[in-house]
């Protein structure tokens, strides 16, 4: 029986990833068997790593991490035939969607899959990415076309959650303000300004972060604990302050800060998770001043990937000072040691 | 001087509410003169004379009160006359939108005058409508279709809060939870239905308030404290629980039920005030659900007008039983106290 | 081997309709066998009867027509079990969308199926539903809840159309009209008032048809001959015209009536199939006045469904008297007669 | 009396204007004297010199010309005092929005005044700007940032027209296809990029026109007669054709080209003024294709000028090469012939 190399968490508790030969898998009737060529390590696998609270409740070792990547088509099941044949082959150069959906939900009824009830995500709640093949139903693959490398097609996953949260509200010849400039933040950077925004605010403590931030584009960079730091948001903004935050830290008080700078009328979208409940004064807050709050989760499928598509094929290399490391796959253990004294955005591995 | 005779709220503290001779107001070159007809009191007025702490910030005694009404143009300001000649004449019957703003914001130059930041209330900043006489900018005047009685026309305004909470998401063929049946959330059950729902279910625990939910066509009344809550909005939505939820109450345990039933992808607007901040678990009841969450205050100017006069038109007799006491102009003390004791929804009170 | 009797398209040319004993179709894997209960006859249908050009260059017979119905699972295809199961079961009772799309364009994959480049259409490209039994995709299968009857979930297909014209803009507290009351334009009148419109205009010459449109709810019926057309629609809509405009009849005439008519601003949205090249004044009827024209094809797959669905449950018996005729398989012929004598709205035909 | 020098049109026919002495005149009480500092020719002001059919039907001689300009205040009216205070002073630098609207219609009170249907036009319906000072309603005067210089300032009002025709439908990361490149399609260019569109393709017969195209950003610039073209555009979006024509030209041929190429579902804003009646096959190239066409009129009252003064602050410079000619006042009627001649782009003009 053939094997492959993975990387597998194998029982609870902090760390426990090891690399091990496992059995490659064998495609259900409408699955593709794909050949892993890069890999991207996400916040996620190493929550999984370090073994927090929301991995103790939702992980179930052993199983293989990792959900970014891009590969190569190297089988195709057997009902995958009649509609994708001629869209789908051997040889294809291929991303994919993580999450795996019902089909028959309202949700997944209406272009709302990213939202359905009964997702499964791989590297989750099944064998993921970090492994020389992955069997992904084929309704997940998304072709990469020629121009886009695979260090960026390695990373649609993260780069959809930033362009999902972008494109939650129109940026067009607006101000925006992120908040969190961790990988996902940090493309939200070059991804606001490519959709038009005109200045993107970014308020981040962390001096590595603040200087990526720069690098990919941010008009203005603030430190949380600047003391003008309101008057510097209201005077880069005809003192009416930013109309669209992108609240991409979960911290309670970047939130707070957020949208107390925020305009009125403004839309802020969420994707950075709070570990705890927040505390807002709702009636200043966003009552009074007529906010829209919107909640973010995963990538719209898949709009957000034609969305990806189009701003790697205009501008991807924009991303490239985000992408801190690239290693070999036997190196994975330093891209998590990275990761944990953030000393990383985006760590991409090559495995194929 | 010829006088009129007035509701004043005369000095800080609780009560303080007197009927006074006083000289009726001489228009400013872009004003009218308005006879007033018929007035409601809104839960403002109420705080206003209960002196609450929003009160105690905002008010500054001596003021006439008094917000919502219609009445007669008998004068005319001398600039009024260019552009609007021909449209507001002497003897039109008339209400008026109380928030008098700026013009020259960018939110009043972009139609969103709702959100101006230097907005003066009728009955709040200046003086209002329980009065004889009231004058107010040409700008803020409504003409009544003839159609459209005192009775209805005398509560645009809180008709108007309603109408703009339910707006604030489609809600054609959708299922919406209402979450505090006071004089504002029971308005938007009608035009709810009006505007499409297909099934209105109410959250609140007052009697009185639960039976005139179901006069106004709640499909589903529920108790909060009802053990079986959950199931029963389950059990009415398919297992999705209402796509909208309209926050009415300002209580932060509504708000989080509602949150919770509330369907993946819905809708929330928040009309009803919190008296403190509000602590939420914003990942669960908000990010992983893909929730949109809207701050409502105020109405369009004037679309929200335009939707009233037209639910108005088409049913207005629909919100009949929410009027539940019609009061001479001397009777107003009676009015407070019915409104103090929880008996009465909306009170409308003839002057002219 | 298993037969049914089936309503067949046996050649080229006028008529040609014979009710056969075929055989019993076998779903493939990704489809579901339905036994037909109800269905209804469309203008398609008819279309093909009569062989018009577009039927020429479209229909290759023989093929089984019909494509409205409501039926009951009775096999189900052998891959259709692993997402499905549970969900899809023998015995249901359901409709079906008849357009079988790709999956895979850029239109299926971001919610707009019924715009797919390679859709195939029950009883037009495929055997249809006019028969015993129909293989269709699981995928297109809709679950009827039980309080909808047979008679409606036959028809959910062009009140379907109805929805998704109507939808295709806010008609929420604005002012509609329908231009051409076939059973299409006349299913639009109820759901326009029961998604909130304020008043249903209706142009339509024939007397029949302006019956009905007044049984369903039209406010005002017009005969587009009326020499004081235009005066009565502004009368009616305080001078503006009406905000929305529903062309339902393919005419071009109707069509220039309706966008004269049309409010500045408002929105046409074209479902009626006009025979031949339209000429337009669009710098007077379309530029100057800002209006925004909407093509219609198909229904959304599926927000359209749970639209309907919602307005069925809510209320459907609206409907009751476009449904003109209901009569049983062998009679079809009748159905057909009907429809080419312009004596019929909507026919329904019980089958099983 | 004090006199200003003024291009007036002095009688019907052809030609006919004339740089003479008048009177400088007197701001009503709500209105502004601007002393104009630069100015911009439009196509409309050469529509007058030439003396087309609309002129003919419009213009009522004499009348001073010109409605794109930046001045400074000079001179304030009596009642725009208190509201106004300390937002419109003496000295301010100001462009100014030239349709002077009701402020009272449905349209106005809505945020829609661009569609007012009272509008009065400088240099149209009243006395422009192509003179050393003018008067305009307060209301419509627009304060210029410092940052933004005079010869971008002084032509608002046709990138305003661009602003609007892009932004009537998301460009984001959508592939945007122009049909004609005069002033304002060129404008359209740099505007739609920044905006966010992926690629812009300009269809273009005018080889200088092609040349500007490709200075401000164009990707793909195609001639109508290539045979190729319809491969090359359905080549350059993966066979798909742009999301989004906006038709820049009022040539029919150019806009049934565009609607074939446009992609199914796609948006195309009309703003070219066709000539006569446009005849197109609704069926095939709007209908079936689920096509949304907005008529184009104006700017957004004031939305678009914070759009066009955002994207001035961000990219003002990339319309550079729009600018062909800067004269001076004095040589107007070579500015006029430059445009006869389609030897200009934009013209600008200094006066003050």
């Amino acid at each position: 029986m053939a094997t492959m190399k993975a990387i597998k968490k194998m029982r609870p508790g902090r760390g426990g990833l090891e690399m091990l030969n496992v059995p490659i898998p064998t495609p259900k009737p409408d699955e593709v068997l794909i050949k892993v060529k890069s890999v991207g390590i996400c916040g996620t696998d190493f929550h999984i790593y370090s073994w927090d609270e929301w991995s103790q409740r939702r992980i179930k070792p052993p199983v293989i991490i990792g959900h970014e990547f891009v590969g190569e088509v190297v089988e195709i099941g057997a009902n995958v035939g009649s509609k994708l044949s001629g869209k789908i082959y051997k040889g294809q150069r291929v991303s994919a969607e993580g999450h795996i959906v019902c089909d028959l939900c309202k949700f997944c009824r209406t272009g709302q899959g990213h939202i359905c009830q009964e997702t499964e995500i791989i590297g989750v709640d099944r064998d993921g990415c970090f492994a020389e093949y992955i069997a992904i139903p084929a309704a997940n693959v998304w072709p990469v076309p020629d121009a886009i490398p695979n260090k960026y097609a390695a990373i649609f996953d993260p780069l959809g959650n930033a362009m999902n949260t972008v494109m939650a509200q129109p940026v067009a010849a607006k101000n925006v303000m992120i908040t969190g400039a961790g990988a996902i933040g940090l493309f939200a950077i070059p991804i606001a300004k490519a959709m038009g925004a005109e200045q993107v605010i970014v308020m981040e403590p962390n001096p590595l972060k603040q200087e990526l931030a720069g690098k990919v584009g941010a008009d203005i960079i603030l430190n949380p604990t600047d003391p003008e730091l309101a008057k510097k948001v209201k005077d880069a903004t005809f003192g009416y302050g930013p109309d669209v935050l992108l609240e991409m830290s979960g911290h309670p008080g970047a939130l707070k800060t957020g949208l107390e700078l925020l305009s009125k009328g403004g839309d802020c979208s969420l994707l950075g998770i709070p570990s705890n409940e927040v505390s807002l004064n709702l009636a200043e807050l966003v009552i009074f001043k007529g906010i829209h709050l919107h909640g973010i989760t995963g990538r719209k499928m898949y709009e957000t990937w034609y969305q990806c598509q189009s701003f790697l094929l205009k501008t991807g290399n924009l991303i490239d000072p985000i992408i801190t490391h690239h290693l070999k796959f036997d190196q994975f253990q330093e891209g998590f040691d990275l990761m944990e004294k953030s000393l990383a955005a985006k760590v991409v591995m090559d495995i194929g």
